[in-house]
């Protein structure tokens, strides 16, 4: 096999990029800015400013700035694991017999096995650079959690993570890492807060879920001196610093003159998706340019293709500012068998204003068939993915045989977000038969978002 | 930092090395031959045919061509996962203040985690040429075992894996990760072979060993129409597929000029060292090149430095040829709290010829300190490494403060093997203060030394 386009694109480090985009800037309809959950008006800096770092606040508030430069210390750590590889899926191509060309951005080699490193390195040097002690966070299956614990290592940060106590439990090796790093990991609901405490009192029995962690991560934040807390999804914030996906996605693209038709990736808060599309996006809006680009989330949370488009709270707590978002509501969990993450109850609010604008498609598909495109990608590519990444796998495969019913040669990118190695439970109970798509009736979904506060 | 020399030198696929180097070729004292058990004869190609694939025993007795072709097969498969990095550690050299420079080959970006995939997809398509229908093979941490799993998956051929007992029970997701790409893994020993039966007789509460699994799977190829043996380590033919690690390593330094003083890489079998330091060794060789070449092993498992250099059994059931290499005797199992790889009881034979011609060195490191030089490399360079791997890690950042005391700038070189991520229960232990470094007493060493066969 002779091809002009290698198996790997890497840049050089000279091409990585310097500076993130920030898609708010050329959005001509913004999104909805966070409110104040008492007074529901925007948020100011000085009432986020107990809550995160100064820096990141500026990032957060920013919608008319395009591009801020990175600081070169977090240039320095992204060469340890970047630039990612944009891959040219030609095996499975051949797989598929498809005339669809794909490529996928692989952002899973690192230790945190995904691509929350670009947004936690940049968030911990923030920290730092503002003379805390530490930071604290949420976190689901993992991710997050071990890429926060990894660059608050590297800037000689404390980190304290609140995991979702399923996780926790089930997840122990991603624990290990974390430890590994020098984190705290405590099992949400815990009793070291008084909403840890208070949601236990009411679900004795609760495994716990995102939201509330959230809350107990930002409680112990805004009560402990020199502690800030810090986010790995849905904010504009973690939206610009992931734009470096996107932006050497694009360049590696364009290196090769390569212009993409549809552009996939999974979708839990955003961070993901909002990264790899920023540019063309960008694109899109200022150009006109032609790209379909596709959300896709798991059935069993499907927010962006189910849930409603309204303020909402962050978090179960609701001690977080609310944010306009496509949500299932904030008491909403995914069911129990839901086995990767991808389980926030509500949609970055940029990705939501871009998805209401009808800029994006999403669609929702069930974990059975995710991990059946998981392993058929898995035993051609060598990869392992990630259950996350491997929404946007099946929806890649959908697509490159559909091209190969119409004969089109299409140019399909998508974001292969991380590994699967710490998902192995998951993937035994696939092997084991064990698993099951829950996927939530109308009736669930319009009992949780009936719950949405009112906002005028 | 602005420096001249990238985080990573990444070489572009055209300049992928196109032939394996037979280092056995420019070797003044040639490795000794493998002996049939039965006669002490030098095995023929005849004999070895029923248990390896042609093209395998061709390259197994072949002393004397200096390189063979890769097949553009394992080309294109080699390009899912290669050219590797060759990194340079400036943040370990910063933690550390040392005037060293410190570069390591990262061999871990595949889902098999480590090099061993390099040998593997070589043995598979050979298997495959022949017409086979599977191979069979043995597999400790199981590194081995999933990297075959992969290369046989690619090739659509039966993949049968023995995996010894202790390491299937404790680290079930290498299983599961076998399973994904279709393998079958039997905990050995097991009731499936006749050799099987008869260790479990002897020994009813035995959790396995290397030597054991290896008896099982040649069983099951002998006496299987379609099947042969493949084995990820020890053997003159893995070691040849493995020089594409130092063939890439040696490009990537030339193409910047650099010229290592020290090479180090961790050797349990012998694969990956002897990979690395193959063209190295080479011009050592050929040219008196002046490069210092340092094998680190398990001081619970020491071959090189404790083991005899003598023919030894391959295999606990004594169904193998006789192979001289420094050896512990095969009946050798490593305590049972030796974490991780690097447990087999001899040593490639090519490098025992090497190391016996004075031309390396060899060293042995208790596993306390190899976790902690895992740990702190993990730390600053962001990747965390298998326990294999560490104890390169360890002998490099030993070598690399005695640069700093002495003020020399030496450049060293090592080998990561690997990643970590299904090492997570040996580094629970080492964080929660539960491992200890068993090293093998004298008695003990000579009591199994004294079992080897007498060979005249």
């Amino acid at each position: 096999m002779t091809n002009e386009i290698p198996y790997k694109i890497y840049l050089n480090e000279s091409e990585m990029p310097k500076q993130w985009y920030n898609l708010r800037a050329d959005m001509v309809n913004k999104p909805a800015p966070l409110l104040n959950p008492g007074t529901h008006k925007p948020m100011t800096a000085e009432e986020l400013a107990p809550v995160f770092c100064e820096e990141l606040v500026k990032q957060e508030l920013d919608d008319t700035t395009p591009y801020f430069d990175i600081p070169q210390e977090i240039l320095d750590f992204y060469k340890m694991f970047r630039p990612s590889p944009l891959v040219r899926a030609y095996c499975l191509e051949k797989k598929l017999d498809t005339p669809a060309k794909i490529y996928y951005k692989f952002e899973g080699n690192n230790t945190s096995g995904s691509h929350k490193l670009n947004s936690a390195i940049a968030q911990a040097y923030y920290a730092k650079k503002q003379g805390l002690k530490g930071v604290t966070t949420e976190t689901g299956a993992g991710q997050w959690g071990t890429a926060l614990s990894m660059a608050c290592s590297y800037f000689d940060l404390d980190c304290k993570v609140y995991m979702v106590k399923v996780s926790y439990e089930q997840k122990p090796f991603r624990r290990e890492v974390m430890r590994t790093y020098g984190a705290t990991v405590t099992p949400s609901p815990s009793t070291t807060t008084e909403i840890g405490k208070k949601i236990l009192a009411e679900h004795p029995g609760t495994t716990g879920s995102l939201g509330c962690a959230i809350s107990e991560a930002v409680e112990v934040a805004t009560t402990t001196e020199g502690y800030r807390y810090v986010l790995g999804s849905v904010l504009n914030q973690v939206l610009l610093h992931q734009s470096v996906i996107g932006l050497e996605t694009k360049a590696a693209l364009d290196k090769y003159g390569i212009t993409p038709d549809i552009i996939i990736g999974c979708a839990g808060g955003g961070s993901n998706l909002g990264g790899l599309i920023a540019p063309f996006m960008g694109e899109k809006i200022k150009n006109g340019a032609n790209y379909r680009i596709i959300a896709v989330e798991p059935a069993s949370c499907p927010s962006f293709t189910r849930g409603k488009y309204a303020y909402d709270f962050c978090d179960t707590g609701m001690v977080c500012p609310l944010a306009k978002m496509y949500t299932l509501g904030s008491g909403f969990i995914p069911a129990p068998n839901h086995a990767g993450g991808l389980r926030y109850h509500g949609m970055s609010s940029t990705l939501s204003q871009l998805y209401d604008d009808g800029l994006m498609e999403a669609v929702s598909v069930p974990q059975t068939e995710v991990f059946e495109a998981a392993e058929q990608f898995a035993r051609v590519e060598g990869i392992l993915p990630a259950p996350e990444s491997s929404h946007a796998i099946k929806v890649a495969i959908d697509e490159a045989l559909k091209c190969k019913e119409t004969g089109e040669e299409k140019t399909i990118v998508f974001g292969l977000t991380g590994t699967g190695y710490f998902d192995l439970v998951a993937y035994e109970k696939f092997h084991d038969g064990k698993m099951d798509d829950y996927i939530p009736t109308d009736e669930e979904l319009a009992a949780s978002i009936a719950k949405l506060p009112v906002v005028e």
